[in-house]
């Protein structure tokens, strides 16, 4: 089969055509790339092209928890809702969640997210049949006494992620310092230095654990992580919202990454948001998360992006506290190389999003001032990942199956 | 022609029909109602039945404005962006402004709002040609020396606008307490009883316009109002952010109504947000708006309802803040009898929504938690107001031409 060229696509104000490789790489990228005869084509009517956007952190499969006891405080909704739940949980639980969760996201322009999860193969599996991107860890929490066999499971777990490849990016996932104890936590960074591979982890979501983590190691979290080895180029550290300037200044000197999760901490009322201004001024790598349904709870993160920058200027009291050029390359991913952004340049993948042109709340003003205020994923048109078309006039083939699908195990689970 | 009926819809689980009356009122509602042969039938396929949304607060026409100069502070983007172009409009940009931000706001299941801007009998055509219901009141600013002509035209144009009826809602619109002076608001205050018409004022939105209150006046804001005869069951206050316990229990004894704009207030970074916690307790009325385009940059309530959810969890630092059934009700206009709630019910005007049931959003557990956390605007699929379809499929026909008129009249106007 031919590879896919965009004919009349919009990018910076000029009308451009987009070739793919056979590899699912961009070919060819300019005023000049027309179409060829016997070529597959997509004309994109004048579509604005911009790059992806990239959900630095989720539970994708908690779709199926969506909308049950949202109005609880944290530890109930865990305790009576969440957790009784997943003890029950079956592979093809997480395969039809983690597919609901690709199919939202595509919707609204998401095409690679990190996601920390039980059953990582099927979280693996879906990403693959749903054909996107995702980097994927599963959660490593401290459980009962033998924990060197948990350790040596999470060796595995991550050889086995590794083993597949292609969209998948092998991940590990310790959930947090007060479910992880240090000797888990060294290893973890061992094995993250290993493989070369991603370490996630929640960091700093409440100021109970900050408090904690003072009463027992004798420093906030983030020396305390460093102490252990764990803050390095490949550390995602979600959330940190109560972070101070000093954890700021030592997270960006190790070069780490912090994902905000607006939606979930305001809607958890953890009492604060990721104070940006500060994560600026000190030079940490930025990215955005939607966090997992059960608390947000949607996956779009286009939305999530107005809600990071209002959140911004709410908090700061202060209306130039974000600037949309930064606000829309932190959801792109580009403020932090760890999470994997696809710039459109020639050789990167062909992962892009064409934006209907008509839209009204795209057709008046700066294009990235409406991209980050006004713009909703009404007007994501075209996602196209790898080269491959995976939604086209907003319609997804696959939506009501996967809907269906995703009911039957969220039934079965009593949800 | 005959009456509209819709069948198989599903209202708080039920399957039922609907069957609308020549006059716009739902003429019977209930699982008893089917098509009958030679009626107009619309087949909701189990679409969820639920009222429209009402927008309490906005300045419809400023979708013109939209995308300019958004990270700029307020009296910046006041002073270089706005106020220079507002100089410049004319009727027919208000009408295209107006009718753009119609479309809009339906496409969002928004069927009725409340508008305060200028050439207010374009605003009124605009609505009736959208087939939509507004509240209209012209700004009202004490400018220059002849305050009694303004006055006088003050008077005249709410005539105009009563004479209109149908969805016309004849209303008046001081802008400010730091605008308008007691004289006029005195005045203002004595035309809302002598025609019955609500009074809509922007209020404390601010914590230097309460200081300079209380510098001026020797009280608060509310308190001020009204000693100045401002506040009663007609009286629609915007924002009302640094309102305190005082004037929240004086409000609700008057009755008046309090639209919270959670966006724009984050957008313009007043630093707090409505307390709705409070609000409640002293039994205020309350409504929800999106407030014009310039500051928001969207005119979506149905993403800012879960803006307004989230934004009361963040600031009570409390999960509990706001219960999902009192957020839905808020939006809907179902928490202030003046904003003009269309409830589900026979004599009712026939105005409701349609949402998509197969919707990822609102397949996953609790209804109302869904509406108001997890569902978009793209699951809006079917809008009616007043017996008569405008948007069904989520396509609206009339689009691309209201689109291309808004542009014409931004671009006249070098937006």
């Amino acid at each position: 089969m031919s590879a896919l060229t965009v004919t009349d696509a919009s990018l910076d104000g000029e009308r451009v055509g987009l070739r793919c490789a056979a590899d699912g790489t961009i070919a060819a990228l300019g005023p000049e790339v027309a179409a060829e005869p016997g070529e597959e084509t997509l004309d994109a009517a004048g579509a604005i092209l911009v790059p992806p956007l990239v959900n630095g952190h989720t539970h994708a499969a908690m779709t199926l928890f969506r909308g049950s006891g949202g109005d609880l405080p944290l530890m109930p909704w865990l305790e009576e809702r969440i957790w009784p739940v997943e003890a029950k949980l079956e592979p093809e639980d997480v395969y039809w969640g983690t597919r609901l969760a690709c199919l939202e996201m595509i919707r609204s322009g998401t095409t690679r997210f990190w996601d920390m999860y039980w059953h990582p193969a099927e979280i693996a599996r879906a990403v693959a049949d749903a054909g996107v991107r995702a980097a994927i860890g599963a959660p490593f929490i401290d459980m009962g006494s033998d924990l060197d066999a948990q350790r040596a499971a999470a060796r595995e777990q991550l050889e086995m992620l590794t083993g597949i490849g292609g969209p998948i990016r092998a991940a590990l996932a310790p959930h947090a310092i007060y479910t992880v104890g240090e000797e888990s936590l060294r290893f973890l960074a061992g094995l993250s230095a290993e493989f070369d591979a991603p370490l996630q982890i929640h960091l700093s979501e409440t100021k109970p654990e900050v408090d904690d983590c003072i009463g027992a190691h004798g420093v906030r979290p983030a020396v305390y992580l460093d102490q252990l080895g764990v803050l390095s180029e490949r550390t995602v550290l979600a959330h940190g919202v109560w972070l101070d300037d000093e954890e700021l200044d030592l997270i960006a000197a190790r070069g780490a990454t912090i994902v905000s999760n607006p939606a979930a901490n305001m809607k958890l009322a953890v009492g604060k948001v990721f104070d940006w201004p500060s994560a600026r001024a000190a030079g940490v790598r930025v990215g955005l998360g939607t966090d997992g349904a059960g608390s947000n709870d949607s996956l779009d993160l286009l939305a999530d992006l107005k809600l990071f920058a209002l959140a911004q200027r709410h908090a700061a009291a202060d209306a130039t506290a974000v600037a949309v050029d930064d606000a829309w390359a932190i959801a792109t991913g580009a403020k932090a190389p760890l999470l994997g952004a696809t710039p459109l340049a020639v050789g990167e993948p062909a992962d892009f999003v064409l934006l209907d042109p008509d839209a009204p709340e795209l057709s008046f003003g700066e294009q990235t001032a409406d991209l980050v205020y006004a713009a909703d994923r009404t007007a994501v048109d075209t996602v196209v990942v790898s080269g491959k078309v995976l939604m086209r006039g907003g319609r997804q083939p696959e939506r009501d199956e996967v809907v269906a699908k995703a009911r039957e195990r969220a039934s079965r689970l009593g949800l």
